[in-house]
């Protein structure tokens, strides 16, 4: 009756979701611990157990959509910060045809598949960009959970995403307009190389200016918490300038935390930071597995199948370049592939704008869903293996 | 047009406000703290001045009312944590009687105000118990800012805040079923004292469990950031609780601190916990701003100005009866009924139930709300001036 009342229930039972999820994800990561398998593995079990489709406890909804999103944003921000620039540049090469080639293998494999069964070039064109995009959030969380997140593979793997991910978004810009308009738009282009320029530009000035002036006056703060609130705010600030200029917002709150990486009271920062991101990426994890449709599984799983092995084979194909220019064993050249195999929150946007824009029908789009539930899936298990045996 | 679409934009929009929020409370933070006030009313202003009544800047919304809600239980979790047990023991007496005295004094200084205006007693009756809850937040928050948590009037405040809670909580089913039915019901009665007691004993059997086995055992968890999921997740999951026995969920998150006070670990925890609070605690705080209606103010400030001196009046009054068996000094006495004058949360519950039941009109709710608004902002400057007179 009463709009109020409403919110304030919907608060409770949504605190009530919250610390369920919290408790649960918390069991799960504890069992799969002490099984020696990866917690994520456990938590986003404990999605797909909780969720609509087998228990039905938890459903998603906006609150969980947007703590995940947190949780999303302060892994990246706090990746950002751990990572060391000095092997940013040394890894630049390697990233550049590590996201070249990951996104061009994904088409070259996607796009027969999808032509051969729908006969329309613009769609298989659309879902072979689509599936370029990498969502490097769980990839972190592994690599952090084996503390080899500040290796120089790492450090490679999460710039060379950001490439998939910059490339895919500058590709997909042209394709939605070849697919609106029947033609290449050259405006589009100048405007979307515009946003990319201006995305940096802002990145490289704030970058600068936090190393020059900001980053050794953090101390200078009074007030509760000052330097976390800032390094936080900051964090989601940037990531909401990212999408405004088209990018994944987790893309910005990984530049902010680079931006931050060099400054004084960094371990500090990172310490501070740390119990946000605890009680906010379980609650991803989990989320991923609440979107786990079964029944959209059986319908969608032979598309999606199909997609998720050119998904999969595309990024781990593109590690091996890589060793044509860098001396290295075979066995990083497939981490390196194979650590961008996770398609989430980047691919589902644009499968959302697909279906928007009438480019995907329900079953592509539900296609895409399946490739990011058995990317997710798979994931740990591969990235597990590999870091295991090294 | 797509829902996902939408949600996606819309949590990204939700991204930006939170950040700009954090930001913008960190500046009012510091400018106040370096004018030597209360970071607190700072605060308070910034939500006021971007709320949707002057700038319009920030809208309240669902998110935003989470946030806030989860700003509330961390500051009372942490509280709970902080307290002394020993001190509670002690002070029960004291407390018992600002309890009483506070919801008492109120009643009969606002039932004579409603009643002269409206000629109806049960509306009468319904707002003095109403007014007689305390918000005891924003004191925490005030009295953390001055460092002064852990002495015993900060514990006599907040157990009497407690206190205060209950006897309203218990009042209001009678109050309610009074407008309802136009008779006590003693069914009722029997169910709210079931229920206060089932609060209690699971309080005491989870504490007692706490303090005996899980306490010196929270060390024993493997997975990252285990201890402060652990004890986050049961803050929320034993405020949920308090809410389905008919209380506050702040209310139970304070005693879920409580339970944990005398764990190992404890400082850790605090500061394993606090970085939640820095991110969610100013969002409580600019929410609270974000819903001064300046308009609302003009037309229910009669109203609400009377109520208001009845809501302040009842509680300072309050403090002065512990004189009687407490050797203090007149200051005190004082404090110990100011820092309870904050009416939020929980009269605001109580406005929309009073409201939904067609017990309040538009304008005797406006009223409550402009009482919630002047309580909130004289407690800072009330308390500050006590606090720093000391």
């Amino acid at each position: 009756m009463c709009p109020n009342m409403v919110m304030v229930t919907e608060i409770v039972t949504n605190i009530y979701l919250y610390g369920l999820a919290l408790a649960v994800s918390l069991l799960a990561a504890e069992l799969f611990k002490r099984m020696e398998q990866s917690e994520v593995i456990g938590q986003v079990l404990m999605g797909i157990l909780l969720g609509p489709y087998l228990l039905g406890i938890i459903h998603p909804n906006e609150i969980f959509s947007f703590i995940s999103e947190i949780g999303a944003l302060t892994l990246l921000l706090i990746a950002g910060l751990e990572t060391d620039i000095q092997i940013i540049l040394k890894s630049r090469v390697s990233a550049t045809i590590l996201g070249v080639c990951g996104v061009l293998f994904t088409i070259l494999l996607a796009f027969p598949i999808v032509y051969s069964i729908s006969g329309d070039p613009i769609l298989s064109l659309y879902i072979g960009v689509t599936l370029g995009a990498t969502s490097i959030s769980l990839t972190v969380r592994i690599f952090s959970e084996f503390g080899k997140l500040k290796t120089e593979e790492a450090q490679t793997i999460i710039i060379s995403a950001v490439f998939d991910d910059l490339i895919v978004v500058f590709l997909s810009i042209f394709v939605i307009d070849l697919a609106l308009t029947g033609s290449f738009g050259l405006h589009r282009m100048v405007h979307v190389t515009f946003l990319i320029l201006v995305f940096f530009a802002v990145t490289l000035i704030i970058g600068i200016l936090f190393a020059k002036l900001i980053g050794s006056r953090l101390h200078k703060f009074k007030s509760r918490g000052a330097i976390i609130i800032f390094v936080f705010s900051f964090g989601l600030l940037f990531g909401y300038f990212a999408s405004l200029m088209g990018f994944s917002p987790i893309i910005g709150a990984y530049f902010a935390g680079l931006m931050l990486a060099e400054v004084d009271l960094k371990d500090e920062i990172i310490e501070g930071i740390s119990p946000i991101a605890f009680v906010t990426v379980p609650i991803f994890l989990v989320n991923i597995g609440l979107r786990v449709n079964v029944s959209i599984i059986a319908e969608a799983a032979f598309l999606g199948g199909l997609l998720s092995i050119a998904a999969i084979m595309g990024k781990v194909l593109s590690g091996f370049p890589v060793g044509k220019i860098q001396k290295t064993d075979r066995r990083t050249l497939v981490l390196l592939g194979a650590a961008r195999i996770p398609r989430a929150e980047v691919v589902l946007v644009f499968a959302s704008i697909g279906l928007e824009l009438g480019i995907l029908n329900d079953a592509w789009y539900s296609s895409l869903v399946v490739v990011m539930i058995t990317t997710t899936f798979l994931t740990p298990i591969i990235l597990k293996y590999l870091l295991k045996e090294r």
